[in-house]
């Protein structure tokens, strides 16, 4: 764990000494963070890097790629929801981003089959998706489908936030905004989808 | 969106002509995160700036309590499960921390019930570390087991992770540690576990 | 012509009678339009369909590659640079918006080389945006660069547009927004550029 | 933005799945258009709306007063002339139809001096058509010369086409047709130039 515990040396050398305010603060009245992202767990996504975000900004999901399942509320574990559930209803944040990326190897596993060795979880976790798959293939060949089935990903995500009735409410009444967009790793360039809400 | 998109304006302005390189070597050749991090979605315990990380090097999961359920390849949809199986067996990562917090808010719920306003998913997913709970009440008033049960929280996950056989045979075979670890928002300390594998 | 004229006939039997009213207003009063689309040629994008707007709306310019050449008051003859000042300063639009899209002959000619029977004006108009060339084949091969640059083409047009001083005045004074945008002709999706102006 | 992306979102509700067969359709195989329009960047004036034309069908130049400079392939930018390539010889359009209309400012400019805010570049460009000026000045006073002079304007983009040796072959060896039109936007009406090409 070298790697790790020198990381954090550096982050006690270099960034709490000027961050140590705002943690202190943080610490004592709570988080207050204005925005939810739903992110992808790969390692070239971080959502406090690409929107260059301090501590307590942003309420954050990681998952293989940054799937929301639809609302089920049936007793067993839903770590996405329950995310969900804490940032919209207890936290009150007033965005929700949904951020895909290039790359992304849970769609290629969605477009492509799994690797053999992950065939226990990535498949059925992925086939939230399903229907971004079947959309973008009926457009264009699976060999060039890859960028437009992150962005139909993003809009499955989407349409199922507004399956949560508290999701749909915020929305509906205001308090809260959807955004789905897509980091480009090679270019380094954001992109937000135009019908991030209605169209999905 | 503001907010957002001037922090991501940030990025382009400040980080990405420092890490444009690497952004693209990772885009070219893919990523090899060397650790994957289990932490919470709360706003102030980012991993990348608690661990000074750059892009490409951690794969992360963050989700309400840093929890990991046990092994179900039941085919519903299984959030972590699905990114663990993706960090550990298809991009092979050698290291997995699973970080705890201070303040952290589904712990306090686990403690003391979840808000009237977030019962669909949170107290179902908290369940999860239900054990961690009767450990710490059996020793100490629930007014001061905030700290001890985020702790005891950690080692569930651990304990959970070696549920998996992939992850337990990794660990077995030397190619994967596994570690806990726990940040104090306050003071801005990470401690590590001690016992981290072996108890668990 | 029949073509044409048999689809002008459909225009005044379909289109005519219901839109008579706000063509009578528009021809009485003036044009008004909110906005300027600077857009391509390109017989798939037209802006008052993907827009969904009606007559009175959109002042539009389209050129090859949806371009913008740097400020250059000569004297000589600038079409798009001409019809820039009439939407900007005679009109006074408060939005201009400029609409890339997928498949861009004028991107692929930029990126490849004119076809030999259009070397007389399409390269050393496509030249205005060599810079989006060499940003993009500085990170990707050229058989992976094709939307890649059409998306810098737009950012090259966006920082073209800034160099005349009554736009870029404009926009400090908050009477004029800039927006880039790339429109996917097999999915019909519009994407919006996060960095429109700044990170230009 | 929020207009255009209102009407964006009404594309994607009404137009879009009404079309989408074609959308991809001209995904897959390209654009073939049949006809080339060069029009005013007037908002009151699109090609699309007044032929009744869908998706594929328009390779369409918009710039202020429909003109086309006379063939000048120095190596600097030619937006119009690029396009003008483009179109007739990449794409081997059938038709090429020069639309003016009723009360362009881009000729009242030409008729009676340009707006003192819009000296830049709009007098140079409608000196392109300065001879369409002094032929309707020699017949009537300026206050009656409007819309002759908008007619005037179309025959002189009409001569400067055939200027262009590639443009005048296609019309010699019949592959080519050129057209000049003029739209009333008032009453909705479309004239034909009796004249198109033999006066020219």
């Amino acid at each position: 764990m070298q790697r790790l515990i020198d990381g954090y040396r550096r982050f006690r050398a270099d960034t709490w000494p000027q961050e140590r305010a705002r943690f202190e603060e943080l610490a004592s009245r709570g988080q207050r963070p204005h925005t939810m992202v739903i992110a992808c767990s790969d390692s070239r996504v971080d959502p406090a890097v690409i929107f260059g975000a301090g501590p307590g900004e942003l309420f954050v999901v990681r998952n293989v790629a940054n799937l929301v399942p639809p609302y089920t509320p049936d007793g067993t574990y839903h770590g996405t929801s329950a995310a969900l559930e804490f940032g919209v209803r207890v936290l009150g944040v007033s965005q929700l981003m949904v951020m895909g990326h290039a790359m992304c190897g849970g769609v290629t596993a969605l477009l492509r089959g799994a690797p053999p060795e992950a065939r226990d979880f990535v498949p059925a976790w992925m086939s939230i998706a399903i229907e971004a798959r079947s959309r973008v293939l009926a457009c264009m060949p699976v060999e060039q489908a890859q960028e437009a089935c992150e962005l139909e990903t993003v809009r499955v995500s989407l349409a199922n936030l507004l399956t949560f009735p508290w999701v749909a409410e915020a929305v509906t009444e205001g308090r809260l905004t959807l955004q789905g967009a897509h980091f480009a790793v090679a270019t380094g360039r954001l992109m937000l989808l135009a019908d991030h809400t209605e169209a999905v």
